[in-house]
């Protein structure tokens, strides 16, 4: 049974219980589900079926904490939904139980007058650390990182290590990478629990950590915390402030949450579309249409240029017009040819296999395999050819293919170089911008060697 | 400075220490590079200089523990390459050291003689993990799992299974996540090295332990066990064989190179490349051009619908030349709004936020979205089809734009599912493939259009 069919089960069985007010069968059934996956079930629920009163019935099932980790794995839409619906009592229990990293971001999406009442009951570090953590701009490092690590003043023996591990482990994200804090609050080494559990217990800890610790300012970009988690396999990364200062964590988990949505903004940036602030299947239509239409019209007008091309070869195609035949499939196998180049060096570059100092090698390799390309698909299309229009015109087809698919892809690989080299993101040049400079570009050359290779005959 | 300058920093200084043989330089200068900024060194050396004595005379200084650490960090082909220059002795003390998941996929890369040859001298035990972990497919659960983990036989207390945690610490890949195994081997629990240390020393581990355990298959696809260490937000996770015994564990490093691997192998196939077996750098130039050319040749033909529609419509063309200036604006505007409504499902697919089930719901909202961005651009083109052939010429001309970025855009939409539902990969509907259907299709729409409306008139 798929993941999906053993999820749509589980609801069913569910939604009946919950029906028949069959509470026992409800307590039954609750605590055997996944966080992650009754966060699912709740998530169809509301969406489908619209019933916000069942999600929150169901909700008043389970035990604070358990709500709170629930809550955390669902869309921010779905979170905000239920915590307007709930009483400010509630909701701050629920805060408290969360992870930081998760409260944060659901105090985020609160409106300013819930936000004021909330903060203003909360107990003072409470308070101040939630603010803090509010403070940093989406995107950065700071917006990811919880502020529940633990943390071993400086000085610390192996056995007062140890304790205050166990002291911690209810609340912190990871007890299995632990940071070393110096008196003024900066970060002076790190240990895992591992080594820390093979020492012996009246060592130093300062003797035994790593002092050159990888750690990551507050402001940095997000995708590069995942890529040295990443590179470096570590458990998680510590976050520190513009005075060295400790600030908090990164952990593995969210490190591949970070990585997946990269991807997937990369994803679709390679076919020009924005930035979407959510899932395809649940994102504003209205949104949708606007991060989608910006670059479909500035193609249309770049459009304009293979337009131009033709029109000045006008004579060349009324004189014989069975060029035109031949004329999508040219333009589109340089396209082709050309989006596969880009894509090559835009994730090449996005993985970190790819550098601005690579380019001359690369250049040299893509001469190759593109020149290879362009003379298989010739071969391809110059019988065809010759059957629409005899040797003549099979040889300007040919002719133009190798031309073409050469350029396209030279002008693919290179454009994410060009792009890097001027600050702008290399996943610029999408497969649609690619696409529509060859055409232009396709439609020159082809047109080019009619008119010599015609007119000569 | 960025990664990469320090990166280049460290090559230069550790290369003029060798040259210069400062042997205690370079003892002062290894030990503080990581393992994966030590590989990185390395591989530019054997790839840019060519010059793998150099890189045997530095690896002969780190102790042996790091230099399987630090080979094991370098892509397949460069760890064969010194694996080939170095002794059986040497090989064998270094595959001791290695992660049983990195030992086997170097002895996987050996000949087949050299494989005999060590598995001959290596102890019973060792042999026989490595030819078991030796025979999984590549890409499944089987072939990335490592044998090095923490495993507590059911029945023992809390102090029992702190102390074997322990011993096994050197050895384990993870000591934070253990398995309790019965007497037959299986599965039966799991728990946290958390849980174990806050437990009572006294209490009994099987009444501790989460026996409801995520664990997977040998058999099942890599890309799976990613997506629940993603999902589940998992240390590790258990492998299975078909009598449901614990053969291995996934760490959440592993899960994330897979991540990473899959996602460029979805890039690539998004522009119709194959799956390539290295970096794009570091293929080998034939095997790039086989794995583009195959599509690029298949749509060369594809492509001759396009063609085939224009030599139907050859008489409306000869009679309205000016036709063809607008030709590849529409059909590439149709190409480029299906092949961004392809993408978002493929992607929406790939992590699990589009399922078969939200076809209908989703085939609504893209028409809606199609319908707008056809109207949009219908209205940028129009002007210039007034300009370029009178009214007449810009109706055709809006008309269609409408008309083909809304069939585009359903067409490309829908295809994943298509191919979704008779088992192909939703990825093969890639943006060439997309876009040269829509070329076809664009060409006879245009053209029926103008036949009809010019003729008309």
């Amino acid at each position: 049974m798929s993941l999906n069919e053993t999820l749509q089960e589980q609801k069913d069985t569910l939604l009946e219980a919950l029906q028949d007010e069959q509470r026992e069968h409800l307590d039954e059934l609750l605590p055997e589900l996944r966080a992650a996956d009754l966060a699912e079930i709740l998530e169809d629920i509301i969406e489908e079926e619209d019933d916000l009163p069942l999600v929150l019935g169901l909700l008043d099932c389970l035990p604070i904490e358990r709500r709170a980790n629930v809550l955390g794995y669902l869309p921010g839409d779905e979170q905000l939904e239920i915590a307007e619906a709930i009483s400010d009592d509630m909701l701050l229990l629920i805060l408290e139980e969360m992870g930081s990293d998760e409260r944060v971001d659901l105090f985020n999406l609160l409106g300013e007058d819930r936000r004021e009442t909330l903060l203003r009951r909360m107990a003072r570090q409470e308070r101040e650390d939630l603010k803090r953590l509010a403070s940093y701009e989406e995107g950065t490092a700071g917006a990811i990182m919880t502020s529940d690590y633990v943390a071993i003043p400086s000085g610390m023996t192996v056995s007062q290590a140890m304790m205050r591990v166990r002291q911690t482990a209810p609340d912190a994200e990871t007890v299995y990478q632990l940071y070393i804090i110096d008196g003024d609050g900066r970060l002076a080494g790190t240990m895992s629990l591992r080594q820390l559990m093979v020492a012996r217990p009246g060592a130093q800890v300062d003797d035994l950590m790593i002092k050159d610790v990888i750690s990551i300012s507050v402001d940095e970009e997000q995708e590069e915390v995942a890529r040295l988690i990443s590179r470096y396999d570590l458990l998680a990364m510590p976050v520190t402030d513009h005075d060295e200062r400790l600030v908090g964590i990164v952990t593995h988990d969210d490190a591949m949450d970070v990585a997946e949505s990269e991807a997937t903004e990369d994803f679709h940036k390679g076919m020009s579309i924005g930035q979407l602030e959510d899932g395809v299947s649940r994102v504003p239509i209205w949104s949708l249409y606007r991060k989608r239409v910006t670059w479909l019209v500035l193609l249309v007008f770049a459009n304009l240029f293979s337009g131009a091309g033709i029109a000045y070869f006008e004579d060349t195609i009324a004189a014989q017009v069975a060029l035109v035949f031949f004329l999508p499939l040219l333009i589109g196998s340089g396209g082709n040819a050309g989006a596969q180049a880009a894509t090559l060096m835009v994730r090449g570059m996005a993985t970190g296999d790819v550098g601005v100092k690579d380019w001359s090698k690369l250049l040299g390799r893509e001469l190759l395999v593109a020149g290879a390309l362009g003379l298989t698909m010739a071969v391809a299309v110059a019988p065809i050819g010759v059957m629409r229009g005899g040797e003549a015109v099979a040889m300007v087809v040919a002719m133009s293919m190798v031309t073409i698919v050469l350029f396209g892809s030279l002008l693919g690989m290179c454009l994410p170089f060009v792009l890097e080299r001027f600050k702008v993101d290399p996943a610029t040049a999408s497969a649609p911008l690619v696409t529509t400079l060859i055409d232009a570009c396709g439609v020159v050359i082809y047109f080019t060697i009619a008119t010599a290779i015609l007119t000569g005959l």
